[in-house]
Protein backbone atom coordinates (compact mmCIF):
# COMPACT_ATOMS: atom_id res chain seq x y z
CA UNK A 1 0.00 0.00 0.00
CA UNK A 2 1.14 3.37 -1.01
CA UNK A 3 -0.05 6.09 1.02
CA UNK A 4 0.23 10.06 1.19
CA UNK A 5 4.05 10.86 1.98
CA UNK A 6 4.45 11.86 5.55
CA UNK A 7 6.98 14.63 7.16
CA UNK A 8 8.18 13.66 11.03
CA UNK A 9 9.73 16.25 13.11
CA UNK A 10 12.05 15.05 15.61
CA UNK A 11 13.03 17.78 18.49
CA UNK A 12 14.32 16.89 21.96
CA UNK A 13 12.53 18.63 24.52
CA UNK A 14 14.31 17.03 27.51
CA UNK A 15 17.53 15.30 27.03
CA UNK A 16 20.27 15.68 23.82
CA UNK A 17 19.95 13.08 21.19
CA UNK A 18 23.31 11.74 20.34
CA UNK A 19 23.95 12.45 16.38
CA UNK A 20 25.21 8.34 15.74
CA UNK A 21 21.74 7.54 17.07
CA UNK A 22 20.05 9.91 14.96
CA UNK A 23 21.75 9.17 11.60
CA UNK A 24 21.02 4.99 12.34
CA UNK A 25 17.23 6.52 12.96
CA UNK A 26 17.13 7.93 9.74
CA UNK A 27 18.35 4.84 7.84
CA UNK A 28 15.95 3.03 9.54
CA UNK A 29 13.16 4.96 8.43
CA UNK A 30 14.47 5.76 4.55
CA UNK A 31 14.49 1.68 4.46
CA UNK A 32 10.92 1.43 6.15
CA UNK A 33 9.21 3.91 3.93
CA UNK A 34 11.17 4.74 0.97
CA UNK A 35 10.48 8.00 -0.36
CA UNK A 36 7.49 8.41 1.15
CA UNK A 37 8.91 9.73 4.77
CA UNK A 38 10.56 12.86 5.11
CA UNK A 39 12.07 12.82 8.83
CA UNK A 40 13.69 15.82 9.61
CA UNK A 41 15.93 15.79 12.86
CA UNK A 42 16.06 19.26 13.68
CA UNK A 43 19.50 20.57 14.75
CA UNK A 44 18.21 21.38 18.28
CA UNK A 45 18.02 17.84 19.20
CA UNK A 46 21.95 18.21 19.80
CA UNK A 47 22.82 20.79 21.55
CA UNK A 48 23.90 20.65 24.88
CA UNK A 49 23.54 22.22 27.70
CA UNK A 50 24.33 20.90 31.14
CA UNK A 51 21.69 18.16 31.61
CA UNK A 52 19.89 19.33 28.34
CA UNK A 53 19.34 19.00 24.57
CA UNK A 54 20.00 23.26 24.36
CA UNK A 55 18.58 25.51 27.06
CA UNK A 56 15.11 26.27 27.90
CA UNK A 57 15.06 28.65 25.38
CA UNK A 58 16.45 27.04 22.57
CA UNK A 59 14.28 23.86 23.51
CA UNK A 60 10.93 26.02 23.45
CA UNK A 61 11.57 27.87 20.49
CA UNK A 62 12.40 24.16 18.49
CA UNK A 63 9.20 22.48 19.83
CA UNK A 64 7.06 25.69 18.86
CA UNK A 65 8.81 25.92 15.28
CA UNK A 66 7.87 22.47 14.21
CA UNK A 67 4.28 22.19 15.94
CA UNK A 68 3.44 25.21 14.36
CA UNK A 69 5.04 24.49 10.48
CA UNK A 70 2.29 22.92 8.14
CA UNK A 71 4.84 20.89 6.51
CA UNK A 72 5.07 18.68 9.70
CA UNK A 73 2.70 16.46 10.04
CA UNK A 74 4.12 14.85 12.89
CA UNK A 75 6.59 15.79 16.29
CA UNK A 76 8.31 12.92 17.65
CA UNK A 77 9.75 13.77 20.36
CA UNK A 78 13.97 12.23 20.50
CA UNK A 79 14.55 11.22 23.85
CA UNK A 80 13.03 11.45 27.44
CA UNK A 81 15.86 12.11 30.61
CA UNK A 82 14.56 15.12 32.32
CA UNK A 83 13.40 18.54 30.99
CA UNK A 84 10.39 18.78 29.51
CA UNK A 85 8.04 20.68 31.80
CA UNK A 86 10.63 23.41 31.78
CA UNK A 87 9.37 24.35 28.66
CA UNK A 88 5.76 24.49 29.15
CA UNK A 89 5.01 27.91 30.55
CA UNK A 90 6.62 29.56 28.10
CA UNK A 91 6.49 27.52 24.53
CA UNK A 92 2.13 26.63 25.03
CA UNK A 93 0.98 30.07 24.98
CA UNK A 94 2.92 30.15 21.24
CA UNK A 95 0.50 27.79 19.63
CA UNK A 96 -1.41 28.27 16.38
CA UNK A 97 -4.08 26.28 15.22
CA UNK A 98 -1.34 24.97 13.20
CA UNK A 99 -0.16 22.42 16.22
CA UNK A 100 -3.63 21.45 16.97
CA UNK A 101 -3.75 19.55 13.53
CA UNK A 102 -0.58 17.49 13.72
CA UNK A 103 0.10 14.14 16.02
CA UNK A 104 2.77 13.86 18.69
CA UNK A 105 4.58 10.46 19.95
CA UNK A 106 6.69 10.28 22.83
CA UNK A 107 6.85 9.27 26.67
CA UNK A 108 8.64 9.29 29.91
CA UNK A 109 9.93 12.89 30.76
CA UNK A 110 7.69 13.79 27.49
CA UNK A 111 4.86 13.35 29.13
CA UNK A 112 5.05 16.27 30.01
CA UNK A 113 4.22 17.89 26.94
CA UNK A 114 2.13 15.49 26.08
CA UNK A 115 -0.22 15.70 29.42
CA UNK A 116 -0.37 19.67 28.66
CA UNK A 117 -1.48 19.13 25.18
CA UNK A 118 -4.01 17.04 26.37
CA UNK A 119 -5.35 19.29 28.61
CA UNK A 120 -5.58 21.87 25.66
CA UNK A 121 -7.25 19.20 23.70
CA UNK A 122 -5.23 18.76 21.15
CA UNK A 123 -6.64 15.70 19.67
CA UNK A 124 -3.42 13.64 18.18
CA UNK A 125 -1.35 12.76 21.17
CA UNK A 126 -0.16 9.31 21.83
CA UNK A 127 2.44 7.21 24.12
CA UNK A 128 4.96 5.76 22.46
CA UNK A 129 9.26 4.43 21.46
CA UNK A 130 11.27 7.59 20.65
CA UNK A 131 14.19 7.77 18.50
CA UNK A 132 16.89 7.69 21.25
CA UNK A 133 15.18 3.68 21.99
CA UNK A 134 16.81 2.36 18.84
CA UNK A 135 20.19 2.15 21.56
CA UNK A 136 18.07 -0.30 23.07
CA UNK A 137 18.85 -4.32 22.66
CA UNK A 138 15.94 -4.75 19.99
CA UNK A 139 15.50 -1.32 19.45
CA UNK A 140 15.24 -1.23 15.68
CA UNK A 141 11.21 -2.89 16.19
CA UNK A 142 10.67 -0.09 18.71
CA UNK A 143 11.18 2.23 15.92
CA UNK A 144 9.77 0.13 13.10
CA UNK A 145 6.67 0.19 16.17
CA UNK A 146 6.95 4.23 16.33
CA UNK A 147 7.35 4.92 12.53
CA UNK A 148 4.69 2.52 11.28
CA UNK A 149 1.72 3.98 13.71
CA UNK A 150 2.92 7.85 13.34
CA UNK A 151 2.98 7.35 8.95
CA UNK A 152 -0.21 4.37 8.83
CA UNK A 153 -1.49 4.63 12.29
CA UNK A 154 -0.67 0.69 11.95
CA UNK A 155 -2.95 -1.51 14.41
CA UNK A 156 0.21 -3.66 15.25
CA UNK A 157 1.94 -0.92 16.99
CA UNK A 158 -0.93 -0.28 19.38
CA UNK A 159 -0.98 -1.89 22.40
CA UNK A 160 -4.22 -3.98 22.21
CA UNK A 161 -6.08 -3.08 25.21
CA UNK A 162 -6.09 0.65 23.76
CA UNK A 163 -7.91 -0.39 20.79
CA UNK A 164 -11.05 -1.61 23.00
CA UNK A 165 -11.22 1.31 25.40
CA UNK A 166 -9.96 5.08 25.44
CA UNK A 167 -6.64 5.29 26.65
CA UNK A 168 -3.80 7.20 27.90
CA UNK A 169 -0.34 6.54 29.09
CA UNK A 170 2.09 8.19 31.34
CA UNK A 171 4.99 7.40 33.59
CA UNK A 172 4.21 7.44 37.16
CA UNK A 173 6.45 10.74 38.02
CA UNK A 174 6.26 12.13 35.64
CA UNK A 175 1.99 12.52 35.31
CA UNK A 176 2.45 12.95 39.61
CA UNK A 177 4.20 16.25 39.11
CA UNK A 178 1.57 17.86 36.58
CA UNK A 179 -0.97 17.38 38.92
CA UNK A 180 -2.38 20.65 40.44
CA UNK A 181 -0.85 22.45 37.83
CA UNK A 182 -2.14 24.41 35.01
CA UNK A 183 -1.02 21.25 33.16
CA UNK A 184 -2.94 18.73 34.67
CA UNK A 185 -4.43 16.68 31.98
CA UNK A 186 -8.57 15.61 32.62
CA UNK A 187 -8.45 11.58 32.44
CA UNK A 188 -12.31 11.17 33.31
CA UNK A 189 -13.63 8.26 31.56
CA UNK A 190 -10.21 6.84 30.22
CA UNK A 191 -7.55 4.17 30.77
CA UNK A 192 -5.05 5.68 32.43
CA UNK A 193 -1.37 2.89 32.02
CA UNK A 194 1.32 3.86 34.02
CA UNK A 195 4.70 2.88 33.76
CA UNK A 196 7.97 3.11 35.99
CA UNK A 197 11.59 3.15 35.45
CA UNK A 198 14.28 3.16 37.99
CA UNK A 199 12.42 4.10 40.93
CA UNK A 200 12.59 2.04 44.17
CA UNK A 201 9.27 0.82 45.45
CA UNK A 202 8.65 3.04 47.95
CA UNK A 203 8.45 6.12 45.59
CA UNK A 204 6.31 4.19 43.11
CA UNK A 205 3.70 3.48 46.18
CA UNK A 206 3.68 6.99 47.16
CA UNK A 207 2.97 8.09 43.94
CA UNK A 208 0.39 5.61 43.30
CA UNK A 209 -0.68 7.35 46.74
CA UNK A 210 -0.43 10.93 44.68
CA UNK A 211 -2.30 10.05 41.60
CA UNK A 212 -5.20 7.98 42.84
CA UNK A 213 -6.09 10.60 45.86
CA UNK A 214 -6.93 13.34 43.41
CA UNK A 215 -9.88 13.49 43.45
CA UNK A 216 -10.11 14.16 39.29
CA UNK A 217 -8.48 10.60 39.32
CA UNK A 218 -11.06 8.73 41.04
CA UNK A 219 -13.03 9.51 37.72
CA UNK A 220 -10.69 7.63 35.62
CA UNK A 221 -12.11 4.38 33.69
CA UNK A 222 -9.61 2.02 34.87
CA UNK A 223 -5.76 1.65 35.89
CA UNK A 224 -3.63 -0.53 34.11
CA UNK A 225 0.01 -1.26 34.92
CA UNK A 226 2.77 -0.98 32.60
CA UNK A 227 6.51 -2.54 32.99
CA UNK A 228 8.07 -1.22 36.32
CA UNK A 229 11.88 -2.01 34.98
CA UNK A 230 15.35 -1.34 37.31
CA UNK A 231 13.70 -0.94 40.56
CA UNK A 232 16.51 -0.08 42.90
CA UNK A 233 17.08 -2.55 46.20
CA UNK A 234 14.12 -0.58 49.09
CA UNK A 235 15.55 -1.46 52.27
CA UNK A 236 14.13 -2.27 54.00
CA UNK A 237 12.53 -4.57 51.50
CA UNK A 238 8.89 -3.38 50.45
CA UNK A 239 7.44 -6.68 50.75
CA UNK A 240 4.67 -5.57 48.01
CA UNK A 241 5.15 -6.04 44.13
CA UNK A 242 4.51 -3.06 41.83
CA UNK A 243 1.31 -5.11 40.65
CA UNK A 244 0.57 -5.16 44.19
CA UNK A 245 0.75 -1.65 45.01
CA UNK A 246 -1.41 -0.62 41.91
CA UNK A 247 -4.20 -2.78 43.40
CA UNK A 248 -3.56 -2.01 46.88
CA UNK A 249 -4.42 1.80 45.86
CA UNK A 250 -6.86 1.08 43.10
CA UNK A 251 -8.99 -0.93 45.67
CA UNK A 252 -8.78 2.24 47.64
CA UNK A 253 -9.37 4.83 45.87
CA UNK A 254 -12.33 3.01 43.65
CA UNK A 255 -11.06 2.83 40.89
CA UNK A 256 -10.93 -0.69 38.61
CA UNK A 257 -7.63 -2.36 38.30
CA UNK A 258 -8.19 -3.35 35.02
CA UNK A 259 -4.67 -5.83 34.49
CA UNK A 260 -1.49 -5.17 32.58
CA UNK A 261 -0.20 -2.80 29.39
CA UNK A 262 2.54 -4.03 26.80
CA UNK A 263 3.97 -0.33 27.93
CA UNK A 264 7.19 0.42 29.62
CA UNK A 265 11.02 1.98 29.63
CA UNK A 266 12.16 -1.00 26.77
CA UNK A 267 12.19 -2.47 23.12
CA UNK A 268 8.77 -3.52 23.53
CA UNK A 269 6.90 -0.53 24.31
CA UNK A 270 3.28 -0.36 22.50
CA UNK A 271 1.86 3.03 21.07
CA UNK A 272 -0.97 3.92 23.09
CA UNK A 273 -3.14 6.61 21.08
CA UNK A 274 -4.59 9.50 23.58
CA UNK A 275 -8.28 9.20 24.56
CA UNK A 276 -9.99 9.32 21.03
CA UNK A 277 -6.92 9.87 19.14
CA UNK A 278 -7.39 9.11 15.43
CA UNK A 279 -6.38 5.10 14.70
CA UNK A 280 -7.04 6.09 10.55
CA UNK B 1 12.46 27.41 85.59
CA UNK B 2 10.08 24.66 86.83
CA UNK B 3 7.54 24.50 84.07
CA UNK B 4 4.48 22.29 84.22
CA UNK B 5 4.69 18.67 83.62
CA UNK B 6 4.40 17.51 80.08
CA UNK B 7 3.52 14.30 78.69
CA UNK B 8 4.89 13.29 75.32
CA UNK B 9 3.77 10.13 73.02
CA UNK B 10 6.32 8.70 70.02
CA UNK B 11 4.27 7.01 67.24
CA UNK B 12 6.38 5.55 64.15
CA UNK B 13 3.89 6.56 61.23
CA UNK B 14 5.94 5.68 58.82
CA UNK B 15 9.34 3.29 59.51
CA UNK B 16 10.28 1.42 62.55
CA UNK B 17 11.85 2.75 65.58
CA UNK B 18 14.80 0.83 66.96
CA UNK B 19 14.63 -0.01 70.68
CA UNK B 20 18.13 0.43 71.23
CA UNK B 21 17.83 3.87 69.94
CA UNK B 22 14.22 4.72 71.82
CA UNK B 23 16.33 3.69 74.95
CA UNK B 24 18.74 6.41 74.60
CA UNK B 25 16.26 8.93 73.80
CA UNK B 26 14.48 8.10 77.17
CA UNK B 27 17.24 8.41 78.99
CA UNK B 28 18.09 11.68 77.71
CA UNK B 29 14.65 12.90 78.09
CA UNK B 30 14.59 11.94 81.90
CA UNK B 31 18.50 14.01 82.57
CA UNK B 32 17.04 17.26 80.65
CA UNK B 33 13.51 16.94 82.30
CA UNK B 34 14.12 14.94 85.46
CA UNK B 35 10.53 14.20 86.77
CA UNK B 36 8.78 17.11 84.80
CA UNK B 37 8.68 15.61 81.37
CA UNK B 38 6.48 11.67 80.97
CA UNK B 39 7.52 10.23 77.70
CA UNK B 40 5.40 7.05 76.46
CA UNK B 41 7.48 4.95 73.49
CA UNK B 42 4.28 3.81 72.45
CA UNK B 43 5.20 -0.50 71.62
CA UNK B 44 3.72 -0.07 68.06
CA UNK B 45 6.95 1.91 67.06
CA UNK B 46 8.84 -1.20 67.52
CA UNK B 47 6.50 -3.33 65.45
CA UNK B 48 7.64 -4.79 61.57
CA UNK B 49 5.74 -5.58 58.74
CA UNK B 50 7.91 -5.30 55.21
CA UNK B 51 8.65 -1.38 55.03
CA UNK B 52 6.75 -0.18 57.68
CA UNK B 53 6.84 -0.11 61.78
CA UNK B 54 3.48 -2.14 61.66
CA UNK B 55 0.80 -2.92 59.12
CA UNK B 56 -1.34 0.08 57.83
CA UNK B 57 -4.31 -0.75 60.77
CA UNK B 58 -1.25 -0.83 63.52
CA UNK B 59 -0.08 2.65 62.69
CA UNK B 60 -3.34 4.04 62.26
CA UNK B 61 -4.67 2.89 65.35
CA UNK B 62 -1.55 3.62 67.71
CA UNK B 63 -1.91 7.45 66.06
CA UNK B 64 -5.31 7.88 66.59
CA UNK B 65 -5.12 6.59 70.25
CA UNK B 66 -2.28 8.90 71.42
CA UNK B 67 -3.87 11.66 69.18
CA UNK B 68 -7.40 11.22 71.08
CA UNK B 69 -5.66 10.49 74.40
CA UNK B 70 -6.34 13.48 77.25
CA UNK B 71 -3.50 12.83 78.77
CA UNK B 72 -0.90 13.33 76.49
CA UNK B 73 0.15 16.73 75.22
CA UNK B 74 2.17 16.69 72.43
CA UNK B 75 2.73 13.56 70.09
CA UNK B 76 6.27 13.03 68.56
CA UNK B 77 6.45 11.03 65.28
CA UNK B 78 9.59 8.38 65.82
CA UNK B 79 10.70 8.17 62.79
CA UNK B 80 10.13 9.10 58.50
CA UNK B 81 11.02 6.67 56.07
CA UNK B 82 8.20 6.64 54.08
CA UNK B 83 4.57 5.53 55.05
CA UNK B 84 2.84 8.35 56.67
CA UNK B 85 0.43 9.27 53.43
CA UNK B 86 -0.94 5.39 53.34
CA UNK B 87 -2.53 6.05 56.99
CA UNK B 88 -4.09 9.51 56.44
CA UNK B 89 -7.63 8.25 54.60
CA UNK B 90 -8.48 5.77 57.51
CA UNK B 91 -6.70 8.23 60.42
CA UNK B 92 -7.81 11.07 60.19
CA UNK B 93 -11.43 10.46 60.20
CA UNK B 94 -11.29 9.48 63.63
CA UNK B 95 -9.81 12.48 65.52
CA UNK B 96 -11.60 14.03 67.90
CA UNK B 97 -11.46 17.58 69.23
CA UNK B 98 -8.83 16.06 71.96
CA UNK B 99 -6.79 15.74 68.87
CA UNK B 100 -6.50 19.35 68.48
CA UNK B 101 -5.55 20.72 71.48
CA UNK B 102 -2.18 19.02 71.21
CA UNK B 103 1.43 19.20 69.75
CA UNK B 104 2.80 17.50 66.84
CA UNK B 105 6.25 17.34 66.14
CA UNK B 106 8.24 15.58 63.23
CA UNK B 107 10.02 16.37 59.63
CA UNK B 108 10.77 14.18 56.34
CA UNK B 109 7.65 11.71 55.41
CA UNK B 110 5.39 12.50 58.37
CA UNK B 111 5.05 15.74 56.66
CA UNK B 112 2.26 13.86 55.00
CA UNK B 113 0.71 14.41 58.41
CA UNK B 114 1.42 17.72 59.30
CA UNK B 115 0.46 18.51 56.02
CA UNK B 116 -2.80 16.48 56.27
CA UNK B 117 -3.55 18.11 59.98
CA UNK B 118 -2.76 21.94 58.80
CA UNK B 119 -5.32 21.53 55.95
CA UNK B 120 -8.03 20.62 58.92
CA UNK B 121 -7.15 23.73 60.84
CA UNK B 122 -4.64 21.95 63.83
CA UNK B 123 -2.79 25.15 65.07
CA UNK B 124 -0.19 23.22 66.39
CA UNK B 125 2.24 21.33 64.28
CA UNK B 126 5.83 22.06 63.98
CA UNK B 127 8.66 20.73 61.67
CA UNK B 128 11.79 19.39 63.64
CA UNK B 129 13.85 16.79 64.95
CA UNK B 130 12.50 13.36 65.26
CA UNK B 131 13.95 10.47 68.20
CA UNK B 132 15.46 8.68 65.89
CA UNK B 133 17.86 11.46 64.61
CA UNK B 134 19.62 10.52 68.00
CA UNK B 135 21.67 7.89 65.70
CA UNK B 136 23.20 10.75 63.77
CA UNK B 137 27.03 12.18 64.86
CA UNK B 138 25.13 14.99 67.04
CA UNK B 139 22.43 13.54 67.58
CA UNK B 140 21.97 14.21 71.07
CA UNK B 141 21.87 18.14 70.55
CA UNK B 142 18.74 17.39 67.83
CA UNK B 143 16.87 15.69 70.38
CA UNK B 144 17.47 18.29 73.11
CA UNK B 145 16.49 20.42 70.88
CA UNK B 146 13.15 19.31 69.79
CA UNK B 147 12.53 18.20 74.01
CA UNK B 148 12.86 21.37 74.72
CA UNK B 149 10.23 22.92 71.52
CA UNK B 150 7.88 20.07 72.85
CA UNK B 151 8.35 21.41 76.58
CA UNK B 152 9.54 24.68 77.33
CA UNK B 153 8.60 25.99 73.23
CA UNK B 154 12.44 27.05 74.29
CA UNK B 155 13.35 30.02 71.46
CA UNK B 156 16.77 28.51 70.98
CA UNK B 157 14.97 25.80 69.43
CA UNK B 158 13.54 27.63 66.47
CA UNK B 159 14.75 28.60 63.13
CA UNK B 160 15.01 32.29 63.71
CA UNK B 161 13.04 33.10 60.36
CA UNK B 162 10.22 31.49 61.80
CA UNK B 163 10.06 33.51 64.45
CA UNK B 164 9.72 36.56 62.29
CA UNK B 165 6.97 35.93 60.13
CA UNK B 166 4.47 32.42 59.85
CA UNK B 167 6.20 29.60 58.48
CA UNK B 168 5.87 26.23 57.24
CA UNK B 169 8.64 23.83 56.51
CA UNK B 170 8.41 20.55 54.62
CA UNK B 171 10.25 17.96 53.12
CA UNK B 172 10.10 18.81 49.37
CA UNK B 173 8.98 15.20 48.00
CA UNK B 174 6.71 15.02 50.80
CA UNK B 175 5.04 18.03 50.22
CA UNK B 176 4.74 17.23 46.25
CA UNK B 177 2.98 14.27 46.96
CA UNK B 178 0.01 16.23 48.71
CA UNK B 179 -0.66 18.39 46.00
CA UNK B 180 -3.79 17.84 44.45
CA UNK B 181 -5.13 15.72 46.99
CA UNK B 182 -7.74 16.24 50.04
CA UNK B 183 -4.96 16.36 52.28
CA UNK B 184 -3.00 19.92 50.55
CA UNK B 185 -2.67 22.43 52.94
CA UNK B 186 -3.63 25.77 52.13
CA UNK B 187 0.29 27.72 52.83
CA UNK B 188 -1.76 31.27 50.99
CA UNK B 189 0.44 33.85 52.84
CA UNK B 190 3.12 31.75 54.72
CA UNK B 191 7.01 31.54 53.98
CA UNK B 192 7.92 27.65 52.50
CA UNK B 193 10.76 26.28 53.96
CA UNK B 194 11.77 23.38 51.66
CA UNK B 195 14.79 20.79 52.37
CA UNK B 196 15.56 17.47 50.88
CA UNK B 197 17.86 14.34 51.30
CA UNK B 198 18.51 11.53 48.45
CA UNK B 199 17.30 12.89 45.48
CA UNK B 200 18.99 13.78 42.45
CA UNK B 201 19.27 17.36 41.25
CA UNK B 202 17.09 16.52 38.42
CA UNK B 203 14.00 15.28 40.55
CA UNK B 204 14.91 18.34 42.93
CA UNK B 205 14.17 20.36 40.07
CA UNK B 206 11.38 18.51 38.59
CA UNK B 207 9.35 19.12 42.14
CA UNK B 208 10.20 22.68 41.91
CA UNK B 209 8.45 22.77 38.74
CA UNK B 210 5.55 20.93 40.35
CA UNK B 211 5.16 23.25 43.48
CA UNK B 212 5.75 26.50 42.33
CA UNK B 213 3.44 26.01 39.05
CA UNK B 214 0.67 24.65 41.49
CA UNK B 215 -1.52 28.10 41.68
CA UNK B 216 -2.13 28.31 45.13
CA UNK B 217 1.37 27.99 46.14
CA UNK B 218 2.19 31.16 43.88
CA UNK B 219 0.11 32.60 47.04
CA UNK B 220 3.22 31.88 49.23
CA UNK B 221 4.62 34.74 51.08
CA UNK B 222 7.96 33.17 49.90
CA UNK B 223 10.34 30.04 50.00
CA UNK B 224 13.44 29.59 51.75
CA UNK B 225 15.51 26.68 51.03
CA UNK B 226 16.50 24.12 53.87
CA UNK B 227 19.58 21.80 53.33
CA UNK B 228 19.58 19.56 50.13
CA UNK B 229 21.92 16.08 51.65
CA UNK B 230 23.65 13.12 50.31
CA UNK B 231 22.53 14.51 46.86
CA UNK B 232 23.62 11.32 44.11
CA UNK B 233 25.65 12.51 40.91
CA UNK B 234 23.48 13.66 37.86
CA UNK B 235 24.30 11.94 34.37
CA UNK B 236 24.83 14.68 32.83
CA UNK B 237 25.94 16.90 35.41
CA UNK B 238 22.83 19.23 35.99
CA UNK B 239 25.28 21.93 36.47
CA UNK B 240 22.86 23.99 38.87
CA UNK B 241 23.10 24.17 42.52
CA UNK B 242 20.29 23.82 44.70
CA UNK B 243 20.29 27.43 45.72
CA UNK B 244 20.30 28.36 41.72
CA UNK B 245 17.45 25.91 41.20
CA UNK B 246 15.04 27.43 44.09
CA UNK B 247 15.88 30.72 42.99
CA UNK B 248 14.95 30.29 39.16
CA UNK B 249 11.42 28.29 39.86
CA UNK B 250 10.69 30.92 42.72
CA UNK B 251 11.56 33.38 39.40
CA UNK B 252 9.33 32.18 37.13
CA UNK B 253 6.43 31.89 39.57
CA UNK B 254 6.94 35.34 41.16
CA UNK B 255 7.38 33.85 44.40
CA UNK B 256 9.74 35.49 46.71
CA UNK B 257 13.23 33.76 47.46
CA UNK B 258 13.90 34.85 50.91
CA UNK B 259 17.34 32.31 50.91
CA UNK B 260 18.57 29.67 53.37
CA UNK B 261 16.87 27.92 56.29
CA UNK B 262 18.30 26.20 58.96
CA UNK B 263 16.72 22.74 58.61
CA UNK B 264 17.49 19.44 56.67
CA UNK B 265 18.25 15.45 57.61
CA UNK B 266 20.90 16.23 59.89
CA UNK B 267 21.59 16.99 63.85
CA UNK B 268 21.61 20.57 63.13
CA UNK B 269 17.54 20.33 61.68
CA UNK B 270 16.23 22.93 63.68
CA UNK B 271 11.96 23.58 64.47
CA UNK B 272 9.90 25.49 62.31
CA UNK B 273 6.45 25.83 64.18
CA UNK B 274 3.62 25.86 61.51
CA UNK B 275 1.55 29.52 60.78
CA UNK B 276 0.89 30.91 63.79
CA UNK B 277 1.45 27.94 66.25
CA UNK B 278 1.84 28.64 69.97
CA UNK B 279 5.15 29.57 70.87
CA UNK B 280 4.63 29.97 74.44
Amino acid sequence: MQGKPVTIAVVAPANRLDPALAERVSVLAAEQYANRLTLKIHPQCHLSSGHFAGDDVARAAAFVEVANDPSVDAVWFARGGYGACRILETALPRLTGEARKKSYLGYSDTGSLLGALHARGFANLAHGPMPADIRRQGGEAAIRRALSYLVDRAPDAIEPSAKAAPSVAFNIETLSALIGTPYEPDLAGLVLMLEEVSEPMYCIDRTFFHITSNPAMRKLAGIRLGRCSEIPPNDPDFAKTEVEVAQDWCARAGIAYLGRADIGHDADNKVVPFGNAKLA
